[in-house]
Formats: C-alpha cells, structure tokens, sequence
C-alpha cells in the first residue's frame, strides 16, 4: 500500500467527525490494536488529542510504557475485524495475526500502523495529568499518512452496544469556521 | 414540544458518534448558543463529558462564571443555523432571536435547552483542571432529553471549513462492547 505523507495541520478534519477508530501500540516488541470511540481534537497546531484508553485495557500499560501510540482509522469495509478488536483482549490474543490485519512500520514510533486503514497517525504522549483520574491520555500527532487510493472512505461512528452508523451524504455551507 | 426525560446511563450513545453539537449557556439573564464539535465521552456514569470551550469565544467566561451549560444535539434540518450560529459572536447577536430558535426552560441549570435539537443534556462543570492550559472542560450530564417524535435523528458531522457528513445507514454487529 503507498500511503501518502498528509498535512499535520489538516489532522483534525478527520478525528472531528467522531470516527470509531484503532489503536495500535507496541512495547517489548508485541503490539495490540485496542478498538476507540472516546476522543477529540483539543488543538490544530501541534495537533493534540485527547482520549480515553482504560487501565483495564492492555493497550493502557503498552501506551504508559512506550509513551506511542498509532490512531488508525477503518472504513466500514473493516467493520467486522473493529467490533472484533473490541471482544477481546491483546493479553491473550495476537489481533493482527488472528484478524488477518497487516502491520506496516511507522516513520517516528514503533507502534505500527495499520495497512488496511485509509489513515494512520501516529502519536506521541503529550500530557499525562488526567490517566490516573480519568485514563484521558493527550497525544500529540507527529506523523499523518493518508492512502490515496481510498476516494471516498466511509467511517463508523459507534451508537453504543454494536450500533454503528456510517457515513452518509455530505454537505458543505458557507462557513468562518475551521 | 413534549420531550421526554432520557436515561443518563445512556447519553454516551448521543455523543459518542461524534455529531456536532451547540451549546447554551446563561449569565446574568442573557443565553448564548455555540456550536461545537469538540468533545468526548469521558465516563458512563456518572455521565463525563470532556470538550474544549475556547476562551475566544462568549460562551468561555458564560460557562466559567456560571458553572452550567446544555448540550443540544441539532439535526441535518437545523444545519445551516448551526452554521450561523458558529460564524458570529454572542457578545453582538442574540443568536436565539436572530436564527429563529426556540429557549425552553431547562430543568437543573439556567442555560436554556433548544427546543429545535431532538436531544439536551443539562450539564454542570465537574473538573476545571484542564480548563487554563487546554479550554478543556470536564461536564457532568444531570439530566437528559429526547424528543420522542423524532424517530430517526440525522445528526451532522463536521469534516472542517463547513463541510458536514450527514449521518447514513445503521448497522448492528455483535459485540461485547457498550
């Protein structure tokens, strides 16, 4: 897959629309993709975002401990395999072997990114003070890949409980807002 | 507009997806509306929301001084007011008055639910602590509403300068996951 370098300051246009989307990270050389709906931009420039990985996640110690983290988003193609992230947990499980997803190296972390995703971007830790109240990690973006190929790429946007919606018509009004 | 009261254990399913939502607040008898797409589910229950309030924007000190807000969920219908109300500043508009929408009496806070947006969630500001550094505030829904009569709510999603994706289908898979 070619991906293509894409503008840190444009990385907010696709985290904003709430997308669900997976985290990979790796530590000790094992990764693990943890499935995430809980976060937001806070800044355009350096790009921040704020999001929530629980400590009784796996992904919580890899993040704590490595301080890196990939953001990849899925299409609604890849539905199945998201959910399936979800039900389980990297404690046990290999989920890029298991899933049939493709680890692909990233340029400024370890953590990899994922191939079958129409974009990746990968983070550092920002700020820690809110994981031991809320598990609220703030990530810089450092790096942002986006696949060409991928024209009009459909996320999903979880409803709770399985629920997904996808991705509809868009529209575009004359607007001063970022 | 008979709304009806929505269980607070469930709010995470409004806005988890991501729509993009305007927020009323109230100070010394004037309200004020905000659009905003910059928030997150923080906890289930108690229901935590995190969201950047810009401390360029009126909503900002309205929201510090009086502690409360709503969060109004708005529909594809409404998505050109929620444009105009993202494009001028409360500190010279009545925004209510001049974009045609409807103040409801809120049942917890003073800030006013919008009567045109088929959801509200009553919020008191529950953490100030990312409030300086990042305009980061952490919301504690009180209170939730849902109009019954709007059966399937279209909400809008935004990709950046005014482009919105308008919700599409649903679909369900099994999963673990709340």
């Amino acid at each position: 897959m070619a991906k293509k370098s894409f503008p840190l300051a444009k990385a907010y246009r696709l985290l904003e629309p709430g997308p669900v989307v997976l985290v990979t990270t790796a530590y000790k050389g094992r990764a693990n993709i943890m499935t995430m709906s809980w976060h937001t931009m806070l800044e355009f420039e350096p790009p921040l975002v704020g999001c929530v990985i629980s400590n009784r996640n796996y992904s919580f110690s890899n993040l704590e401990a490595s301080g890196e983290c990939v953001i990849n988003i899925p299409t609604v193609e890849l539905a199945k395999k998201v959910v399936a992230c979800g039900n389980c947990s990297g404690q046990k499980v290999d989920k890029f072997k298991k899933f049939g997803l493709t680890a692909g190296a990233a340029s400024c972390v370890k953590a990899p990114l994922i191939d079958e995703c129409f974009a990746n971007l990968e983070c550092k830790i920002f700020d820690r003070k809110l994981v031991a109240k809320y598990n609220f990690f703030i990530l810089e973006v450092i790096k942002a890949w986006m696949n060409p190929a991928q024209k009009h790429p459909l996320t999903i946007h979880h409803h709770g409980k399985g629920t997904f919606m996808v991705d509809g018509e868009t529209i575009k009004l004359p607007s001063k807002m970022n």
